[in-house]
């Protein structure tokens, strides 16, 4: 049995995360898709009985679920090169902005895509302002961890990827190179590492997943407006 | 200018947090009332740009923003009692629990006290098979961390007290010790540690504040329905 499983989905940034870390850090291990939208494997909902979903880090076959908490774990069990910075004042600036993509950022940029109307509207404003706030952080950075890819870089990966190709469907360009220069100068520095660029879904395949789905929400609107 | 400078709120959960992990590590500290209600300060707005809400740490000059994350910092920045266990599994756990408690719990034990009919009643559900998980891996321990408070004890703060304060004012009993005996041993021997219990708000100074909200609340509602 391989010491280190991965239950994760191909599509999901939530698994690509550990993906990156486990293969920063030079981990060897089993990775094991989960079908999260039609039928998740009674492993999976075995090992994470509290919220059923990816990723699952099993280990020595004990189970650490929640991204954030895999990676932290995986960052105090293997050696190599460092996720959180060394200095306790770093790791609280890190484990600040990290939460900060997951609880404001994310919800908000994903509402963008997903919305109409004036709330679709409501949730760019939002998304643009965190974004303003998560921009003055990279000044004379390259990356948000400093010279090289840190916690906080390996979370945003759904800013430089999913979320460039769901404001392309969603129709609206938000990311812009005038309003955000420096998080497009740090998209391009951070797809370019080969560590990253080898761990991102195929782009037409993530595309077409979300074409389905812009398609099935679209129609449902429509179907709830004719009644 | 003392070197720890903590900006909170008397009547705030996750304000305490913060006093009571610095005190279980001995850290001395200047306690900054802040008035979250009216007006905040220009220093807490100037600390914490981003969220506007206390807790804030200040260390040598440096600020620390939301509570989960000062902990962790607390804990690797000064000696004294462990706030998170030694090991990596033992310590994605209580990170796994602590996320759970603010993320699933809280909300839903918080919107219970505050809704009225149907919501209420979702809520009331919700939370109490969020608490039912939360029973469950008391089982056999003394407190979530085991034989002495950890993290998790820290941050369930607000199961042991601000919820039984607020679920009476709200006229319903979740948190029975026929339903929950085992989060009601916890309580019992939680409120009766020292560091716990001195570091609690007075009890009918909270419920006064509670009850103004509340017959706040109800006036609003009041009025809407006469509209």
């Amino acid at each position: 049995m391989a010491e280190v499983k991965l239950f994760g989905s191909w599509g999901s940034p939530f698994s690509r995360r550990i993906e990156v870390a486990l293969k920063l850090k030079g981990v060897e291990y089993e990775f094991i898709e989960e079908d999260i939208y039609n039928k998740k494997s009674p492993l999976l909902l075995k090992y994470n009985p509290v919220h059923k979903k990816v990723p699952v880090l099993l280990h020595n076959g004990k189970p650490i679920c929640e991204s954030l908490v895999i990676l932290e774990y995986i960052d105090e069990t293997w050696e190599g090169p460092s996720i959180l910075p060394k200095d306790p004042y770093e790791r609280a600036m890190a484990r600040f902005w990290v939460k900060f993509l997951d609880e404001k950022c994310f919800p908000a940029m994903w509402q963008a895509c997903w919305s109409i109307g004036e709330e679709q509207e409501k949730a760019k404003e939002e998304a643009t302002e965190f974004l303003k706030i998560l921009e003055g952080t990279l000044s004379g950075k390259k990356f948000f961890g400093g010279d090289s890819i840190g916690m906080v870089d390996i979370v945003a990966n759904f800013i430089a990827y999913w979320f460039m190709i769901l404001q392309e469907l969603a129709g609206f360009e938000l990311l812009t190179k005038e309003k955000f220069p420096k998080l497009n100068e740090w998209m391009n520095e951070y797809l370019n590492c080969s560590i990253i660029k080898e761990n991102l879904p195929l782009k037409d395949k993530l595309t077409a997943v979300f074409q389905a789905r812009f398609q099935a929400v679209a129609a449902a609107a429509a179907a709830a407006a004719a009644k």
